[in-house]
């Protein structure tokens, strides 16, 4: 039986810049002719130290030739704790209106000296996320959304983090709460509807999984508003898609609906479409709101009417993060940080 | 002159958790009974060592008991490198498209054992970018977008990183490559434009910032594909807002064009607005075609056309990381990754 030479390629060993070993603190030291203490001052800008500007020079031109940069674990690790504020990824698209946010407290934090990473935890929810990102010793964590107990707060903070701040609908033990009411949403949108003299809402919850911790409290929201009135709310499931909104709007008239909350601007967009499709008047037969504000909205015809939706400032909920974080002891601190109001337009 | 007593708060110094010392994994031996080895062993799940059930779990009930969680980057000082994979965070909403992508790869990339982190950069472009990501000493980096050079990336390879991988309009010296052509996107909305018989043709460029990186490709695009033609190309800039929109709307006849390419399909939704309250029939007077084939574009009237852009799948990209993670000597890898198809409906 002949044998099949397998040709396994070599790893150049010596060529490649990866397989250099990685210069260190005590290289760029060598090469300055300086101490290691005083290349750490010079490359983390320590001010408590008065250094000649001819060796900050030095240093920091040998730095750039060995291609050394500080190792911000071990600086962690010396220091007893990081300068990390971790947030999770989001897993759904997000909108101009977080995205402005994220950007807003990233350059804030930053400011602050904080490095912010977001961790992407697929499949994992809850206090097994928060194990997850207590392995890598955060001094802050910022975590949206509700899953979040009491245990992974516990963990956290055992594992050195100073500060856990929840951005959600209900406040955790330990841990300091920016509540974001989204009931206000969702009970802004029913009172709209209620002075419009709307009497038979639905309310649309979409289909699409993970977006729960936002429809379910606008629906309670709406049946808030509603609650001890003549009025009546029905739930709706929906998915995004054309062909289940040309379904939901085929038995519209069964429903005997005056009026919908369409959970958001683009899911109200969507059914909309599905309605005008099969000739229902638009606010005539049935009052549409949506919201979000989106540009979208108004570029719809009837105008979309909405709820705005104003989120907190990202420097402020960074200055929250500093201060927790100097006093760890510190009660946690709640804030409703949520705004919630309708814009009237059209449709509503 | 009277002193004002000023009370400074005091920091429990024992009551808080926080203030507790950070559990180690030699705490977790001790209560355990077990060496440190065996600790760690059991922790990072090495199946290397064969170590009986009853140990194991007498090791994870005193983990638990203490609120241990492993240290990563203590693991990563002492295997000389970490399992972190880096990428920049978006500074701009991410559509369906993208953040389904982003999921999918984190998701395969966590079942190879990585752990991928996004790092908000913000304001921090390029080499300078690279640096600070050095910093957090990632295993291999990956960075979507134009910006990074050749400098950038013999930081990030001086400094550990296996792998930097570009998903990008060119190549990077000394980085594979997933080549992401935008002007593909621009290309075949321009070609079917031109089958289409018009002649005259508008492209939208965005006033917004940062979308530099697509938008310029797009344009080159339908440059390219009526290179050589009796066709001319006009570049028009558009901010998203309503009143930008109507503006060119009405200076739109004295353009005397017969199609636009609109960037996307949420400025070809602001535009065809626009274009329709102005008296402007669409395809009939102007053609309109978008690109990201949204489920809005089904909603507009007539009906959007599109191009439908497909990435790279997540589990091809986590596979390439890990191969060149495995061996870093090896030459880069470059990939063409983006599909761009029309879907052509009824405004062009």
């Amino acid at each position: 039986m002949p044998y099949v030479m397998v040709q396994i390629p070599n790893t150049p060993a010596l060529a490649s810049p990866a397989a250099r070993p990685v210069p260190t603190s005590a290289d760029v030291a060598r090469l300055a002719g300086v101490s290691r203490a005083t290349v750490s001052y010079v490359l983390n800008n320590t001010s408590a130290v008065r250094i000649s500007e001819p060796t900050r020079r030095r240093v920091h031109e040998a730095a750039k030739e060995l291609g050394y940069v500080p190792h911000a674990a071990a600086r962690s690790l010396r220091a007893g704790h990081s300068r990390l504020v971790l947030m999770p990824a989001p897993t759904i698209p997000v909108g101009p209106l977080y995205s402005q946010f994220i950007n807003e407290l990233q350059w804030a934090l930053g400011r602050l000296d904080y490095t912010v990473v977001q961790y992407g935890t697929v499949g994992l929810q809850g206090d097994e996320a928060a194990r997850a990102w207590a392995e890598l010793r955060p001094v802050a964590v910022l975590v949206p959304g509700a899953g979040l107990g009491p245990q992974g707060v516990t963990v956290l903070k055992r594992s050195g983090a100073r500060a856990v701040v929840t951005l959600g609908p209900e406040s955790v033990e330990g841990a300091h709460a920016l509540l974001m009411d989204h009931e206000a949403v969702g009970f802004c949108a029913g009172r709209h509807l209620y002075d419009r003299g709307r009497r038979r809402v639905g309310v649309l919850v979409p289909e699409e999984g993970g977006l729960e911790p936002f429809s379910l409290p606008r629906l309670k929201g709406v049946r808030r508003a509603f609650d001890g009135t003549d009025a009546a709310v029905t739930d709706l499931l929906l998915a995004y898609d054309e062909q289940a909104a040309a379904r939901l709007a085929a038995r519209w008239r069964a429903l005997d609906l005056d009026a919908v909350f369409a959970y958001n601007d683009e899911y109200a967009m969507l059914l909309m479409r599905a309605l005008q499709d099969e000739g229902v008047r638009i606010p005539e037969e049935t009052a549409v709101i949506g919201a979000d504000d989106l540009v979208l909205g108004r570029l719809l015809r009837p105008r979309l009417s909405t709820v705005h939706i104003e989120l907190p400032s990202g420097r402020d909920l960074a200055e929250l993060v500093d201060r927790a974080v100097r006093d760890p002891g510190a009660a946690p601190e709640t804030h409703e940080v949520l705004g919630a109001t309708v814009v009237h337009r059209d449709s509503s």
